[in-house]
């Protein structure tokens, strides 16, 4: 029997680099003064109704259900409905803005290609409560340093910003109405995948010309986003981003900036993607709450597919899964008559929070120092002729010493190896 | 619109009880040597057969469905299937004995009542390939040190071990055939919750008295327990232990030592169990691979419940919290002119790993030093007449400082606060 297909079975080697991923977000989060949340990873369909779900796509993909009780359910395909619904619930007690993060795992049933799965870890990083450029330029930031983290540089990966307003102005000074806004957007998001053909003839429709899309696009950058660049720029970030307006997100949420992440050579998918979206939580609450706010989304596994392809980021990753890997202490049972007193010393050991193993059952020396090396440890204690004290072996030198049992977690502590 | 019923909205202030519990776990399993895995958490439907998963009561339980693709699907009741067909899959891989610890999310659709709900968290730890009972010992030590990590005592908590192999030789002793054995079992198990007459009337199907079962139950420790409880009080965990077989388990897969830990008082639902079932791997690989095992899974909400009604794990866990809600730096902008330098400031603290925080846009002095106590701020650290030097004032002393702005991170680490 297999695992359903699009779904992983994360074996320890993997979930250690997985792990790795998740504890670096977690940390640039905290240095950014984002707090943890989390949300049911199931939620009543009606979560996911075209008002407030990202769009379309997101819809025809979800894994949906009857539960037993004869509820409609669904297992979330993004966290923004759940958080823009929890917001709203209990926005008077915090204090704004509200610097959230989450990372949990959500469900798309989509056809299977490199980078998608029909599981996958997402880390969603949200700023509510604030309208202000500087407050997408903060999240943009907490984007990079989020890749920076694992050793990229501005020569690995770009941040292409844009802004739905800018697209708005656009767009209404072309004659086109409100109500055409969102199927313009849409033509626009496929400018790279559809043939020009096609564009013309569905931009005609609207009166509009792929020639005129185009020079909005290579035009010059929109005051709407000299702010956010600006302030990316004092931050020293600047090199990290580009205004791209070919960037329109698919979600129908957003209204203002938006952006994505990209390596630099364009081979893998986006990295990442947000952008701000100030009138969910107000469509949620059905206008009981107006908390503007601006949101980005990070998946782990083409984070990770990318990771790989990058030598220096790769060498990094390398450090801390070897340093992750390690161990401290191998206890080895010298005398098999000794073996409660070694039960006793790694006891004594792990309560001291050193990581220390050792053997269930009597076998020879040797077999156990050659376990001791395949646990990664930096020590074998041996409990032997020598008690009350203990051989302590430093095992990259072999250098050996002779330590009284009751000192010698202090003194394993107290080695600097 | 709300969540459904029995699964959690985790608000910052929850999610970091949370995750002051699940990173206990993870530092524990790391001090035990035990590696982290995870599975998927949606499964095609027939690895909860019968033969594989833990009894009838979690079959009825199931959140499933057909998915888009004409699978019969379900969402993870318990771990211990998908660890048992991953482990036959690569076990070749691996020395033994394979440490493995999980933390995932389940789901059952239950009765709601106090420490239940229909998404829960649970830590899962299993030691596979090694049938001594000093691997049943080294598990049951792993959670009771999961236990004492948060501060829990002798005197709050105890392991009631029992064991399958002693209940079936008393059984077969009684003329009780295997095929029987399974249906007594399930009698002994509700021996605190049905009716004398009930139980009698049950036991009398099979030719075995009420009073023949409480004799068993409460006379001596049997043999097959012997090595595991010597193991434990040479680690010096003696006083956490107490044999008692009434502990059966529902689980029906469970072949030798099984255990449940309660909280002395009883008020609560037990806080873990498990045992040893060397049979399930076989059973899941039809016979490919032979692997014996044995786990416990310990939930995060009983727990969580339990911490809080226990005044001295509760007043560590509050530690804990403020620890994890502390904060380094709040950077306070005195002359809006010097905004740039102060993005600069930011970042940099933020690159030296310093939790940082700070105003988007221009407010009086005071309204920053009151966010900064807001933030948990060990500093503030003012920009404004003093550039390029910066003021620094420790938030808990009022102790004022100048320094250059290049040396400030550095200065900031050498501070003891």
């Amino acid at each position: 029997m297999k695992a359903l297909a699009g779904f992983r079975e994360l074996y320890p080697e993997e979930t250690l680099r997985r792990s790795v991923i998740l504890s670096t977000w977690r940390r640039v989060a905290k240095t950014y003064g984002f707090e943890e949340y989390d949300g049911p990873t199931l939620e009543p369909l009606e979560l996911y109704s075209k008002k407030n779900a990202g769009g379309e796509e997101i819809l025809g993909q979800l894994y949906r259900f009857e539960d037993g009780g004869g509820r409609q359910v669904a297992l979330r395909p993004e966290m923004t409905p759940s958080l823009a619904r929890m917001a709203a619930a209990r926005e008077k007690h915090y204090r704004k803005p509200m610097k959230w993060f989450a990372i949990g795992n959500f469900f798309r049933f989509e056809r299977q290609q490199r980078g998608r799965l029909r599981e996958f870890i997402q880390l969603n990083c949200d700023l509510l409560g604030d309208v202000d450029p500087a407050a997408d330029a903060e999240l943009v930031a907490f984007a990079i340093d989020a890749m920076r983290a694992f050793g990229l540089r501005a020569e690995d990966f770009v941040v292409r910003v844009s802004h739905r307003g800018a697209w708005a102005s656009f767009l209404k000074g072309k004659g086109i109405s409100d109500a055409q806004i969102p199927m313009v957007l849409q033509i626009a998001d496929k400018l790279e995948r559809d043939a020009p053909e096609v564009l013309e003839e569905k931009l005609k429709a609207v009166g509009l010309s792929l020639s005129e899309l185009k020079d909005f696009i290579h035009g010059a950058p929109p005051p709407e986003l000299h702010a956010v660049i600006e302030n990316l720029t004092s931050r020293g970030l600047g090199d990290f981003v580009e205004v791209d307006l070919s960037i329109v997100r698919g979600l129908a949420y957003y209204t203002g900036l938006v952006f994505e992440v990209f390596d630099r050579s364009k081979s893998l998918r986006a990295l990442a993607g947000g952008g701000r979206y100030d009138g969910l939580v107000s469509g949620l609450s059905e206008g009981a709450v107006d908390l503007p706010a601006v949101g980005f989304g990070m998946g782990d596994v083409v984070l990770g597919n990318f990771i790989a392809e990058v030598p220096h980021a790769e060498a990094l990753m390398q450090d801390r899964l070897a340093e992750a890997r390690a161990s401290d202490v191998y206890v080895i049972v010298a005398d098999e008559a000794r073996r409660p007193e070694a039960l006793k010393v790694v006891q004594k050991l792990r309560d001291s929070g050193l990581t220390t193993d050792f053997g269930f059952s009597s076998s020879k020396v040797g077999k156990q120092f050659q376990a001791a090396e395949q646990a990664h440890a930096k020590f074998a204690v041996v409990i032997g002729s020598e008690w009350p004290a203990v051989k302590v072996k430093v095992m990259a030198t072999r250098a050996e010493s002779e330590v009284p049992h009751g000192e010698l977690a202090e003194w394993l502590k107290n080695q600097q190896v």
